[in-house]
């Protein structure tokens, strides 16, 4: 009657196939291809209507497992593009557990959300917050700082927008190469994306923090108001952090809200040789980061922290009279619906406490502090090669380069050869553009990375460019 | 040197061992209390810190699986709190090979985003959309409706808020008792709960369209700017069901947006007796649903779709350098991030579709009929009983009702109750407000429930009253 399975040990045997695929595929991580095309014939089985009878639980789990080798690449040791996290093998446990108790950790009194505080106690204590802090997980990032971002435009406005509106324009801060989702914040919002104010960056690739202050002031006398300065923690283009304790005071200053866009570079935090870079999150009034980067949990999996609770509970909390506070099932306040904007949630923090318990912080700190090595490593070789052209001295595990000959078109052959290595399979880095050169761009979030897979990488390269170099020669 | 397993059959055997714990859970899921509350001695052991060293795998897996037991109650039988879909134990194959693949099914070009299409192309022919729609998977409908709201704000500005920002207040209308995730959705995107006008409901709990359009004509006059209706498919309070048809020939008349909540109703699409009274969704704008609720699968799982897809692209992409469309990895456009704020996703569509395979539209719109006729009969046995009242005959799956014995505060007297039959683990009702009483609310979106257990929930609750009965006498 209900759409339980009939028979309980076929959903066993099925679900074991599955866990014996998936765990072949992870064990293999480390062979074969990096990226591999999702088949045509994968695609065209994909597309047939909704079907009104259920097909046999055996076909569905191969339809299934037959997916696995078409991923993005990420759990393969040369993958290094975007800013991607490797995985991790042993979240199968807590997924299976989680995928069980099907639990909304949208509110009301269950483990789930024990366990969701128990991690952003962990991640209040590494960030160096204060008691009175609160957080949230989240799929990333984006969302987090959304979160961040209007807990900020709330407390700028006494409160008051969240009935009546913005009724004034705010304007916000981060550095030139700050990540979109701070403009997609702003934009959301109904700031729009001009009021994100671009500070230049000096020589180090960091904000200009002289330069900001005068924004600042230079806004508010033009009768603009300033409200919040996102420092940047690990650029997406360079890597390089911000000076943070130097922006926490400019903000400290003029009043407003210092929050840190630490996607990956936040979670460096555990990593001795970076933490000192990062001691100004400390002073932070929030703080947004991934779990599914550098820490290497599966996706989706990401964290804002708010130091003040009272700041986040108030620009966030609105419980209407299904979702009132009582006893028993309905105990258990503050709810995750009090500090965010889903009120349907999955329990991704199972995933995320499980992963810290099993591997403990110094391993996984180990993994990031290899990635630093080996983005400096990278660098040198590139920097010995007469035909690569090294961007910037990585000020962490971003490395830009490009192919520099004369006579060619370098955006366009640059552009093709990384879609060429893609293609035959024997790497992933993916572009960017630095003073509007096309670059070659190789993150290293990746604990399954072996030094040797770099000189792979730059074998790929230098193969892919001799072949396609005629193709991009200038007229 | 990775993080991965040292020894991968531990992994393996610790694997099967919590997808035994777990099926076993499943299995025992109509068995046994409703709700138990997480036992003090297993907060206690939550409440260490992060340790530095990994634990042994099968310490973990034991904290895990002893979890299991303590989750929010909603697989099991006579779960009937706020809208809790029941869950899906054959979920676990997807989620098994979803947490092997950990895809980021934020951009590019891997299998992940195929099987998203597919399931938002299914879901475009289920709601009636046209071929030019465009979908996402979200968490659950209050990222959707955040999502749709601001493709409906950027087309009443003519997409140049997305750059210059709000400069104007716009309004929008709902039913009055509309979900909280509307007017969450008008503050974030600045133009304050103030700017949702709650429309009046007739007797049938509709929104009266009369009404809609003499305010939108007000408000018009009055030099205010509306720009979006919001029609309700399944009211949280009540599951009423708005004349969505009525409401979409108001909002082409003066040309604003029309956006459907169908939380949990819309995907009673499938069930032929409630098919027509969400035809009207066909004709709107946007649409915003759930499948881990009236689908059952698991959590999270929500959906928007938008019914042109130039509009829903205009309002969200932004791709900067790093995330350029290109070839190989970095084709495929358009990716998720140009359709909504999350840059970082979970594979979440996989579930999903593996749902929809395994078990076919029949019987999950057998299981909502089956819940909708279980709805009658309960509000049917209420009506008999003389220490109840019934709020309302019900239009779809969600019965309130209270303990209305003259001389006692009825208030207390029923919000006790139902924190008793939870505590007693008989039963999860929730409560709301219904004209300012208290009511308890049983809304049946459970796979699992047999008529029998409706008697159970009745019998728990006039048991609980006779023991509360005393502590709740008017003075």
């Amino acid at each position: 009657m209900s759409i339980d399975p009939e028979d309980w040990d076929i959903l066993r045997a099925e679900a074991i196939a599955a866990l014996d695929a998936g765990l072949s595929h992870l064990r293999n991580a480390e062979e074969g291809r990096v990226w591999t095309p999702f088949p045509e014939n994968l695609k065209t089985a994909l597309r047939f209507g909704v079907p009104p009878q259920g097909l046999g639980l055996s076909d569905v789990r191969n339809a299934l497992t037959d997916m696995l080798p078409y991923g993005v690449g990420n759990t393969h040791p040369r993958f290094f593009g975007w800013v991607h996290g490797s995985g991790d093998p042993s979240g199968l446990l807590a997924e299976i557990v989680a995928a069980s108790m099907n639990a909304n950790c949208g509110g009301r009194d269950h483990a789930a959300l024990y366990v969701e505080r128990q991690v952003v106690e962990w991640m209040r204590g590494i960030m160096g917050f204060p008691k009175s802090a609160s957080g949230l997980l989240v799929s990333g990032t984006s969302l987090a700082t959304l979160i961040a971002l209007k807990t900020a435009r709330e407390k700028a406005f006494t409160f008051l927008s969240r009935e009546r509106g913005v009724t004034e324009r705010l304007v916000a801060y981060v550095a030139e190469g700050g990540h979109a989702c701070v403009s997609q914040a702003m934009d959301i919002l109904g700031f729009g994306t001009d009021s994100l104010r671009q500070v230049p960056v000096d020589e180090n690739m960091q904000m200009n923090t002289k330069t900001l202050l005068s924004m600042i002031d230079l806004d508010n006398e033009a009768g603009l108001r300033p409200f919040a300065v996102i420092g940047t923690a690990g650029a997406v283009n360079t890597g390089a952090i911000d000076d943070l304790k130097a922006i926490a005071d400019v903000a400290r200053r003029r009043g407003i809200w210092f929050h840190v866009d630490g996607a990956f570079g936040a979670t460096a935090m555990i990593a001795p040789e970076v933490a000192g870079r990062l001691n100004g999150i400390k002073e932070a009034d929030s703080v947004a980061f991934d779990f599914h980067k550098w820490w290497h949990v599966n996706y989706d999996a990401g964290c804002v922290l708010i130091r003040d609770k009272e700041d986040h509970m108030r620009a966030w909390s609105d419980r209407p009279d299904y979702l009132a506070a009582g006893e028993a099932l309905a105990g258990g306040a503050p709810w995750p619906t009090d500090m965010g904007p889903e009120l349907s949630r999955g329990f991704r923090a199972l995933k995320v406490w499980a992963h810290l318990l099993i591997h403990g912080t110094d391993s996984i700190a180990e993994a990031i502090s290899r990635n630093i090595e080996q983005a400096r490593m990278l660098a040198q070789n590139v920097a010995e090669i007469p035909e690569l052209e090294l961007a910037f001295e990585p000020p962490l595990n971003i490395v830009c380069f490009r192919l520099n000959i004369d006579g060619y078109d370098l955006d366009g052959l640059n552009a093709a050869v990384v879609a060429e290595v893609q293609r035959n399979g024997s790497a992933a880095p993916s572009t960017t553009k630095i003073e509007g050169k096309l670059m070659i761009r190789v993150n290293i979030t990746n604990h399954r990375t072996r030094d040797e897979d770099l000189d792979l990488l730059l074998d790929a390269i230098l193969g892919a460019a001799e072949k396609l170099l005629d193709d991009h020669r200038l007229e």
